[in-house]
């Protein structure tokens, strides 16, 4: 068997994106920042909240006066008001009193617990009963018991998620430091490759990877840039490479699996400036054409043109390549599926295989089943819930085996 | 104790869910469509391929003409041309005869089988050497073994992921049907609530609910329409809600907590039009004061104030709301993630809880802690990777015990 090139292993690519630093930060508007990366730390402004807030309805009292009430033993305080919502309080509250509170409402000057609408009741209009002793600080959410000032709540490299863009609404920080996000130029190349709105003539095939790609790199959290179609003339695939090299952070030429297109790559790549073609060829399947290139701080790439090879290389490193350019801390993946295999799994060693799959529930939990087919066929994809990975070493898995499914 | 409304079961507000009918469709373009759900299935108008096609580079033969080529027994064979991507070849395949041809070329006729590179070479400039047997249409993708024409490839309900956007793409289809984005009209209520920009004077607190549930609701596929804050003037919240019902497909207001607000809320919905309101609370923690209400075809909602019970909200009832008016097939959620839980979990049967969860990765897979705090308290969300539930007849979840964990 020929050589055809010295192939990478996976782990050697990880090492290649590594090499890329993340982009400049801008200042984005918290309300427009779902899905950023921040490029800062954030420290709150401010205590959350800056005053003691009742949690829910019923009456403010001190919690000491409470001791020994129960349903069958009240114990009866002077009403002495009411609090209003999103008002000081005219009136403090001394032993014996109570007053009126709703959820959300601000402490009287006095009280240090809330005993809840259950529990509590007037027995005239000048007389509270409370049925149950309050602990000290009951129902109550003390000032900085969110969120203390000074204290840090988010750290550089964070993705906010709408949770995160409301804590920092309520803390007032209405715009942050996020990384600027990545702008990848797609080009799809061959001379057989027609837009989809065409009827393509006998050995002609419509363009997928462009359309697959974009969508891939919107959700990665990329500015997908489609430079349309390039056909195989060398002059002018390196001419657009060049233009889109120039205008944009990642170039992806899509397609170009046969030899003599991949050698065009790589020479165009390595005509761009230095470091150029840092991997040609890694150790996997499907996607073992891959071409990664660096000029510069930006990664200029030929990406398989089987369409399951083209995604699934998205996958496994262009998107950690765009997560890395966006800052974003290395994906600690805290959540993943895991599944048993529905049958055994051959695999060569010393390749990583990543294996599509569809997910069925069953009574003893998910169940993975392989999805066959060759890496030309777009279709095993639409029919997969996400892949499985072979590691180099395997030499394959067995049925029923543990095996943790990425989700598409 | 006394019972101020009676509460709903979870099941029964999954139920009022499902009274909504999916929103009208609209045709979109395909390149737009990503997270759309389908309105009709879709067959594929054509074959892909629609010509027989190497998945390799090397030379097409007949595969017959290769039984018992080896390493060591090479069989010779005609060089007749070299395939053209994108074109039909000049030439045909006889026996005994090879051609070259590209990962992606047309199949000569009368050409069944591709012997890849590795395995054929050019002896001289007029024949080609082929080192291994070839089983018939090895290294070919026939016509239609991607996608059959006729084939039913998407069904109505399925949304659209990167792999079907580029499936149609292939199949020349440029616009799809999907259903109508649902408009969700948010505001804010409370005298107590001010805008993020602003500085709450005592006893204010700056709005965090209105953000979190645009981000959501924007990630559930919705169209969040954010209508400012309303106080808990009546009139005036009366006149917000009657207008944004009119323009929108789901209202939501935000806050109101107390029960005084309830009240309020309760009887604009009512107002409103049939059946009005369905759901007067709901045996969760937390969540309970969920107001859900009907009003023709559209939904009237009163969300609990605390910004963890309004996030739970969204998560439990809200998305698999939305993703009904979208017409998305119930979610199959075919992809979980399974931890042990990290301590002793108490829980009061007849109430579902939802509980956040941090997560740790560990040798023995992941572990689920609890992160305990108030619902008021947004610091617990932003600590939190996702949630678990413990059910209506459970009294409880032990150390150890395996439980499921939705991401946030």
């Amino acid at each position: 068997m020929k050589d055809f090139f010295k192939v990478a292993a996976p782990v050697e690519v990880l090492a290649v994106i590594e090499q890329f630093e993340p982009l400049s930060s801008e200042i984005v508007p918290t309300t427009d920042a779902l899905g950023r990366v921040l490029a800062e730390e954030v420290l709150s402004p401010v205590d959350l909240p800056d005053f003691e807030r009742a949690t829910m309805d019923g009456f403010a009292v001190r919690a000491s006066d409470t001791t020994g009430a129960s349903e069958s033993s009240a114990i009866q305080f002077d009403f002495v008001g009411e609090v209003r919502m999103g008002e000081v309080p005219g009136f403090g509250i001394d032993r014996g009193q109570a007053a009126k509170i709703p959820t959300g409402g601000m402490l009287p000057k006095g009280a240090d617990a809330v005993v809840m609408d259950e529990y509590s009741s007037f027995a005239d209009a000048r007389t509270v009963q409370i049925a149950r002793g309050a602990a000290p600080w009951e129902s109550v959410v003390r000032i900085g018991q969110d969120i203390r000032r000074g204290e840090k709540i988010l750290s550089a490299g964070d993705v906010l998620r709408p949770q995160e863009l409301g804590a920092l609404c309520g803390l007032g920080i209405t715009s942050v430091p996020a990384r600027r996000k990545p702008r990848v130029a797609i080009l799809a190349t061959g001379d057989e490759v027609v837009d989809p709105a065409e009827t393509p003539k006998p050995g002609q095939i419509r363009d997928i990877n462009r359309f697959t790609l974009s969508a891939l790199t919107a959700a990665a959290g990329g500015v997908p840039v489609s430079l349309g179609i390039i056909g195989d003339d060398p002059a002018a695939l390196e001419a657009a490479v060049r233009g889109a090299h120039r205008d944009h952070d990642v170039v992806l030429m899509s397609g170009g699996s046969s030899m003599g297109q991949r050698d065009h790559s790589v020479e165009i790549i390595d005509s761009l400036g230095e470091p150029g073609v840092l991997i040609h060829g890694v150790s996997i399947k499907p996607g073992k054409p891959l071409i990664m290139g660096r000029v510069g701080p930006k990664a200029v790439i030929g990406v398989p043109g089987h369409p399951v090879s083209n995604m699934m290389v998205f996958q496994v490193f262009l998107k950690p390549l765009l997560h890395r350019l966006q800052g974003r801390r290395p994906d600690a993946e805290a959540i993943w599926a895991e599944a048993a295999l529905s049958r055994n799994l051959p695999s060569a060693s010393g390749r990583e295989d990543y294996i599509r799959v569809r997910l069925d529930r069953t009574e003893d939990g998910l169940l993975a089943h392989p999805v066959l087919g060759s890496s030309s066929m777009i279709s095993t994809m639409v029919k997969a819930d996400g892949f499985i990975i072979v590691g180099v070493d395997s030499e394959g898995l067995v049925q029923g085996e543990r095996v943790r499914v990425h989700s598409f």
